[in-house]
């Protein structure tokens, strides 16, 4: 039965163009005892998938050269040689940029419910949930009446950021590009302020939303925008450290150095992957699903439709051309 | 009856030179009602007080122009106003630059023993050996075996750093500048490797001697030194951001950003002052005592003789022409 896949074609330097890719037909394997056989139906494209792309030494070891890529999917169970699945079931889990994929049963996981979005999956209520929760949460920790800034604030976890950081009495302050972005993080998601960091008065806005400074500033771009956030550090802030998107596709990374930054406002600055917050997933995964459904957590998704946007839809995380998270459909099954 | 003070001049733009201080005669003030007269004997220079002569707010408030500077002083009570101290008492503050100081009695204390070298309450046993308890064991929490790299280690900070981690079980790796330096690290200190900042081959130096990763940096110097050690850090490492002297006298400090990094090892930074560990000092001061008495935290002294000497005394600081801490001694009546 035909297949299809996308490889690791060449590593490459800055942002991803065609040549980084290469469509290919392969076959479906019949699965083994303990195997079950998923179709694909969203996949997702991450921001960290880049780092994945470089040859250097990192939490998560590189794609391989013409190896599939590898991400988040949800996808449907086609055959199943495990009891704990049955054809129809609803799984997501890492998997190969494939068509079809033909794994162990214990790669993937039933979703808890299907009454919602299944591309939910791949954002509130899948990895980028739980890095926004996990983050804020055990590094952030935000109280009420402190001032909350997040950047990449329309994205998949920015926009999860904010809106926690609300439902624990934070005063919340977005930063995005455009003003369809910023307009949406305080008409829809309910930030406080939303600054456009793509405005040449971007310095300014944000010393103005931030009046009584910054107690807690959720990390996702890096680069020169960071810079200008770290001015403004209170006594105590905690910077939970969770991309730095700008800087990914880039060879060079110099700004200011942080040092004195950290001294004089005695702040925290933690690096943290959502795998380490495990322990706590399945309390997170249920506070989320609660909150998505009581309308305290809204989300935007922007899907691409087919197999072969996959590579455009990555790229789109960069270039600042998609809204909320990025997903690209590519089976119409569980319509 | 007369007294000499040095005030400040003019605030300085990179090292501090001549023009920035002023010697000025003035008088001796008569303690009044709980108040006490002290004359100056041990006087401390710091590298923190660099960032008092800057006309920005940060922890502490700048220095004021026509104003005597201010710092850590061992003293002997001349005259006292208060039960709690008597003529001879020997007492520990932070008091303006003058040979003789009258001011209220809780601004100082008696220090806790006269058996030991006095300069030592303003190293090991004062606001330094504070400093590198409180960031080591309660930020940088070394566990036994693992490497800890601690910069500007021959001095007040770095030197205690190294023995606590030492005494902890820890692997410790120093940097300090010049042979003298890092023989004194591993030969007297008893460090793991000394390493010389200095040399052009600091980077291979370094990277041989940490061949199992760095898990606590304790940072004193900032810029391209730690540049470097930040490329070693592991998984979950801490770097307790203490100083970054080697930044302090530039307008400019610009290097590789540190997010991607932090990302990378899910590790912390965390800059403090030894302020926020004062809950703790008691329990700090008895332990660094002990410590000292049983010769397991030896400590060296530049003792620059003569009040004139302080501002030659606090450059040093910055050109590394001290050796461990440096205090400047202003009066024989303590011998």
């Amino acid at each position: 039965m035909k297949n299809e896949q996308i490889v690791l074609a060449q590593r490459p330097e800055g942002l991803p163009g065609d040549e980084t890719f290469r469509y290919e037909d392969t076959e479906i394997k019949k699965p083994d005892n303990d195997e079950v056989l998923i179709e694909s139906v969203y996949i997702s494209v991450d921001p960290y998938m880049r780092g994945r792309m470089n040859d250097t030494k990192s939490y998560s070891k590189p794609f391989e050269i013409d190896e599939p890529l590898n991400g988040h999917v949800v996808g449907k169970i086609v055959e199943s040689n495990h009891e704990n699945f049955s054809e129809g079931d609803v799984v997501t889990g890492g998997l190969p940029w494939k068509k079809f994929n033909t794994v162990s049963s214990d790669a993937v996981n039933k979703v808890p419910s299907t009454e919602v979005p299944l591309h939910l999956y791949l954002s509130t209520l899948g990895m980028p949930g739980h890095t926004a929760y996990g983050g804020l949460l055990e590094i952030g920790k935000p109280e009420e009446g402190e001032t909350v800034v997040v950047s990449a604030a329309s994205g998949a976890v920015g926009s999860v950021v904010g809106q926690i950081a609300k439902i624990k009495g934070a005063k919340v302050v977005g930063i995005a590009g455009g003003d369809e972005k910023v307009n949406y993080l305080t008409e829809t998601l309910g930030f406080d302020e939303g600054i456009d960091y793509k405005k040449d008065n971007f310095s300014e806005k944000l010393a103005e939303a931030v009046p009584d400074g910054i107690d807690v500033y959720f990390e996702n771009v890096g680069g020169p925008i960071s810079d200008e956030v770290f001015n403004h550090l209170n006594t105590f802030a905690r910077v939970p450290v969770c991309g730095a998107i700008s800087s990914y596709n880039s060879k060079e990374d110099n700004g200011p150095r942080v040092q004195q930054k950290l001294i004089k406002s005695q702040a925290l600055m933690q690096g943290f992957l959502v795998a380490q917050f495990q322990d706590n997933a399945k309390n997170a995964s249920e506070q989320l699903a609660k909150w998505v459904q009581e309308g305290k957590i809204k989300s935007e998704v922007t899907i691409a439709e087919g197999f072969d946007q996959l590579p455009e839809a990555f790229r789109n995380l960069f270039t600042g051309d998609n809204f909320g998270k990025q997903v690209v459909k590519v089976s119409n099954s569980l319509d």
